[in-house]
Formats: C-alpha cells, structure tokens, sequence
C-alpha cells in the first residue's frame, strides 16, 4: 500500500506535469505549480529539491501515459503491419483524446531542454529511443516472418514514422485543428502497408 | 541608406535571434540578450519596447533566413515535382547547414508559445500557412497541367510534407544526427515523385 508520503508525491506529479505540459519548463513559475498542487513552496521542497526534479518526475509520468495506451493497444497484436497501424493509432488518439492538454511531451521538452537542459534533453532522447526501438524491432520481425519486404530498413521506417507523426501532433496542436493528424495517420498507414510483401 | 538606429536596430535582431533560436522565448534572459547584443538595458529598450517586441523581430528575422533560401531554391523552377523536390531540399540544407544555430523558428516558437503567448503564436501559425500554401498551390497547378495525378489533394499533400520535415528537424536536433532528416527527405522525395502521373 503507497504511504501518505508516496500518495502526496503521486498528486503532486500528476497536477505538476500538466502544467509543464501547457506552459513548457521555464514557462512554468514556481508561483504556477504551488496553484496547481495546493502546497506551499516548504511542503512542495519536502518532496523535491528542485523544480528541474519535479521537472523530471513529471516527464517520466507523461511518458508511461503515453506508454499506457501502446501496452493497451499492441495487447494480442503480433502482426508487423498490424502492430505500426496500431501504433500510428495511439499517436492519432492522443489528439482526439489527450492523455494530458499541451501535446507530446517528448516534443515539448526536447524543444525545449535541448540547448539547455542536459538532463530532460536526456530524458526526452531516451524516450524517443524507446518509441524508435520499438518501431524498428517491429520492422524487423516482419521482415524476418515474411510479412515485410525485405531490404525494408528498420531506421529508415522508425525515422519516417516517428518524424510524420510528431510533426502531425505540432500541426495540430499550433491549429488547433486535428485534421492535420487525421492526414498524416492516413499517409502513415498507406506507407505501412506498402511495406507488405 | 540606413540610418545609424536602423543598423543597430538590425545588429540587435540578427545578435538575439541567435539567442531566442537556442534557448527559447523563456529560457533567454535579459543578462543573455544583453551579453548578445553588447548593449546596456537602457540601449536595448530605446530599441525595443520589451523582450516580446524583440522576439517578434527575432522571429521574423529568421523566417526571413528560411524564405530566403525558398527564393533561390526555386528559381527558375516551374515544374511541381521539381518544386516540391527543390522544397524538401531546403529544409535538408537546413539540418546540414542551419540558417541560425537551434533549430526550426516556427518548430521551437510555436512549441513554447502555443499556450502561453498567443502573439507569438499567431506569427508562427502564419509562417507556417505560408509554407502550407507554397505547398497547396505547387499541387494545385501540377494537378491542373497534368504533371500529378487528378485528385490529388493539396491539403494532404502540405500537411504530410511540412509534418514530416518538421518531425525530421526535431529529430536531427535531439539526437545530433542528420540520417534523420536524410531518411524523412528521402520518403518525402519518393512521396512526391509518386504523385506524378
């Protein structure tokens, strides 16, 4: 069972990753978070020394968010086609149904974090490896069943994948307009399934 | 002839858009900007009313460095594979050699701006409809010489190109590695020629 200290520490990330999520690390005051948690600056210090820890603590929990609904929707899926059409599809429900308001986190922090902060830009990178291997192992497998052409390049469909569906969530996102994610998923699945021998 | 306020004006843009491009709209501190630009606050703010002034300025300085190298890029061109082609090229050059250090304005502005500053968003959002449109309207007249193929939609054709190039300069800025933009451009070029009739 979570101690009263690990369920306070829970609430907080969850309140606290919302906001950076909308407002980005240094649009974030500190003033913002203590609103968004209901603490004062001593009982938020109480459980992280930092608002760069808070900061991390945060993206790791918009992260299994997103992981949550990959577990979800991959669950019985063993074919390649079936399972990057699956995926391209997490990316598309989280513009009609956000796992958090402010877009993806990956995106937001390393946009941000990248000339700055070494230690979210880390965060963000291994997150997108993640995302990458994940693709590109997928890839493999089919190319090795027979399902994929072979000569398909695991990086080569991990790049494109990852690069059209992130750009998608960006346009969306700036126009507030999900057709922009609608389109890409299309284009996304076409290219899936040309990949099919 | 510009004047000696239009020259300084100039040199302060050209000095904090490199600031702004690498360490965001928050992240750049007044102490950054004036270090930048070799000013004491008083010289800046006789330019610039705020920091917010200064990061429009910023802003469309260096969209003004991208359309620069469209303008080029096009040139002579007439056919719409070539110029969609000569398009993705630009924003390839761009990874290998960046008009400013950090990154795609309209990527890192919009990113940080979307929820907070709607001034700035509103400039990005602009930018990119003008990229957009460049887009639309290749596949408009290529659809209506007969270079691409009837029903081609030229809505699809700009959010699928901008997403994933887009997707393909934030990739290559994480990981410090233009393969991704190399693999994104080449899709994008196949996508393209595979419009044509």
């Amino acid at each position: 069972m979570a101690t009263k200290g690990t369920q306070t520490r829970d609430r907080i990330v969850e309140r606290a990753a919302q906001v950076f999520s909308e407002r980005g690390f240094f649009g974030s005051s500190m003033t913002d978070l203590l609103a968004a948690t209901g603490l004062k600056k001593g009982g938020l210090y109480n459980h992280f020394e930092s608002k760069e820890q808070l900061a991390l603590a945060s993206f790791d929990y918009a992260v299994g968010l997103v992981e949550a609904r990959y577990t979800e929707a991959l669950r019985g899926k063993t074919g390649a086609v079936e399972r990057l059409l699956a995926i391209a599809g997490v990316i598309r429900s989280l513009v009609d149904d956000p796992a958090l308001r402010g877009g993806c986190p990956i995106l937001n922090t390393a946009i941000e974090a990248d000339d700055t902060m070494p230690v979210l830009r880390t965060r963000a990178c291994a997150a997108m490896t993640g995302w990458q291997r994940l693709i590109g192992s997928t890839v493999k497998n089919g190319v090795r069943t027979g399902e994929l052409r072979e000569g398909t390049d695991p990086y080569a469909v991990a790049t494109v994948v990852t690069a059209t569906l992130e750009g998608a969530v960006f346009l969306s996102k700036l126009y507030g307009d999900p057709a922009h994610m609608h389109r890409a998923v299309d284009h996304v699945s076409d290219y899936v399934r040309g990949l099919a021998t």
